[in-house]
């Protein structure tokens, strides 16, 4: 079934609804016969919850596929995450919160080290730090200046990672990446891969003659490879898929850049989860759809810290009342994707939901937990359907056909 | 979502999956509150290992729909069984594995009988023994020579099946099905269905012409009906889809030839479940994915024998260990389809099956059952999806979306 025959069945509403993420909610037990994190956690709260409410798991691209933040994302908020597969480049972009206009084609930028023939001998300069990054960019910005119609941008990301920012009419992505993925030979040149992409290619030559030319002096970034060129596209927003006028209370830029890709409004000022929570509930009158992002469950997972991953959840947990004391229309509790603090990573694990709403249907859940939630009376489903679940509960979809 | 989403995901491994395949699995109570036939098998080894693996339901091609053994085996390695509908030739071909070229026309054969006047009047030729069947066919290879660039192959099936076989360039299987579906009319003409056809059509009136000289003397199989055209289609392998090596351990040639369709190789020498189990444990060092299909189950099903199939079950689980003690990396038990005995046939309802890994997070299945897996973490899913799960678990796709 296509995703978005529900944009077609959207009608307005003053109904709020309230998407609480913790990302990489869903876990692994430690050991044969043990508990995942969720389950580990203290949540008595997020129990009460469950009890009341639907519950199910989430798939979030397909059984056994691993997803990244972007298409985790794209299909909480109800975007085909296949379909919608965001580029390298804009991820970037979004990821230091970049203002990106229509005309952007971003490129991710890896400083490296060249030797006197130009043969690359270090893919990541040394991995200098932020702090030369921000100075190498500033003299790149300084030096490489183009013909009229283009403008150059260089940003500044983390360590030997940057954003490149090319604006103009008519560019092209198609374009191969420099990066030889190997030391001892050049960086390959950014040769055309189609040809509608010629003129971007040559543009994109004379940016790394200049660039080579500036960074001759640089003791590690002395040349740079690029990357996931991304030609900026701009997606259907929530307001004119649903009809919502939406808040995104996030403090990691990733999340915030995603979030402003999708039309939201982002909320600025917190940084932690607690204000986080505050500021929806001071923003409550303001929107009518809350997108609260947790980011330390995930990164506790990643760190493949347990404790530290049951804790955030616990944290959350205390927090979760202030919410539902906002009596919201619909309150959807679950997280992006799977990060077991036991693979440190992200998974294809699918994630526990929780849909709260005065016209679900009660199921046999008792807790909220990734065992539990397997009988839920959500079932599995992909997480891209989960939009039009919430939609549907806050009144918000008309009838298919007569 | 795809299917072949995953092929774009895949990456190499070290790691080993097994796949147990009970043809026929599922099955439904003799009477109302009773048994399944798996149910009712004394099984603790299946319910060992379904206490600490995945379990759930899945559904071959869709809910509701009964699929045969084509479809249904795509669907368990991946391939979607809609898209990739096998024709009915080529089943036949691999039904008594033959080894099919890529310039082939394979085309299904029932010997008939049929009055002076050349009307049909019996079309199944009295159910002819196969032992006939094989002298008819070697007569037919003798007599049937066609010009330059076109080679004719007549094999038996069994009692009035055969296939034919044309091998040659640019053959086209848009050509009229030349049973009349009813006695007392003659055969239809092989009549071009579109007009790349009509040299092949050609041909085959010159085959029947003189397949029909030299049956003429036969009292029962005087002549004959084509039916289920269909071009050799190359499907890509197991290898290039997913970059495994695949062992296929298949008592019957059916099941050997779709394996070998997608380039399995298939282990000779079993004529017994408990072979069939030694197969893969001889050959457990040389290849990563192994196919183990266990035909008495469905057999069983089919005579509407169900003690019988709950004793072939029983004989089953008493080798599983053999696998568990493997040790491999994903092990899967499942059944391609349902085949309940109460039915006497295949059917439609979903599958029950184990998934087992080391990265299985916990579900409440208890026993191994149709029930049981109902409420199971996988839930209930179609079974395409089964081949990248037990992937990821292997460790063998890498994250989709930056």
């Amino acid at each position: 079934m296509d995703p978005e025959l529900i944009d077609k069945l959207v009608i307005p509403g003053n109904t709020k609804i309230v998407f609480l993420i913790m990302d990489g909610l869903g876990g692994l037990p430690r050991e044969e016969g043990g508990l995942t994190e969720l389950e580990s956690a203290r949540r008595p709260n997020m129990n009460a919850l469950a009890r009341v409410s639907l519950c199910g798991l989430l798939d979030p691209v397909a059984p056994g596929v691993t997803p990244g933040s972007g298409p985790a994302h794209f299909a909480l908020f109800g975007y085909d995450p296949v379909k919608n597969n965001i580029g390298r480049g804009i991820l970037e972009g979004a990821g230091i919160d970049y203002p990106m206009t229509d005309r952007d084609l971003l490129i991710r930028v890896n400083f490296a080290t060249a030797d006197g023939e130009g043969r690359v001998v270090d893919r990541r300069a040394g991995r200098i730090d932020t702090e030369t990054n921000r100075r190498v960019c500033a003299k790149l910005q300084e030096a490489v200046r183009l013909g009229p119609g283009i403008e150059v941008f260089f940003e500044p990301v983390k360590e030997h990672r940057a954003l490149l920012v090319l604006r103009g009419d008519g560019l092209e992505d198609r374009i191969q990446e420099t990066d030889p993925q190997k030391t001892g030979v050049p960086p390959l040149p950014p040769a055309p891969l189609s040809p509608a992409a010629e003129a971007t290619s040559r543009i994109l030559e004379e940016v790394v003659g200049r660039a080579h030319a500036a960074l001759a002096d640089e003791p590690k970034a002395n040349t740079l490879l690029l990357r996931g060129y991304a030609r900026y596209r701009r997606y259907p927003s929530l307001r004119e898929r649903f009809l919502l006028n939406p808040l995104a209370v996030a403090v990691y830029p990733m999340y915030r850049g995603i979030a402003r890709l999708l039309g939201m409004t982002v909320a600025g000022g917190a940084d932690t989860i607690e204000k986080e929570f505050a500021l929806v509930r001071e923003n409550y009158g303001t929107y009518d759809f809350f997108f609260l992002h947790v980011k330390p469950t995930d990164s506790r997972g990643e760190d493949g810290d347990f404790e530290g991953k049951v804790k955030v959840i616990e944290e959350v947990d205390a927090l979760l009342p202030q919410l539902v004391d906002l009596e919201p229309d619909v309150l959807v509790v679950t997280g992006d994707h799977s990060t077991p603090a036991v693979l440190a990573s992200h998974s294809w694990h699918p994630v526990p939901v929780i849909l709260h709403a005065r016209t679900c249907r009660p199921d046999r859940v008792e807790v909220f937990s990734e065992r539990s939630c397997a009988a839920g009376g959500l079932g599995r489903m992909p997480m891209v359907r989960l939009m039009g679940l919430a939609l549907a509960h806050a009144g918000r979809l008309e009838k298919f056909g007569a």
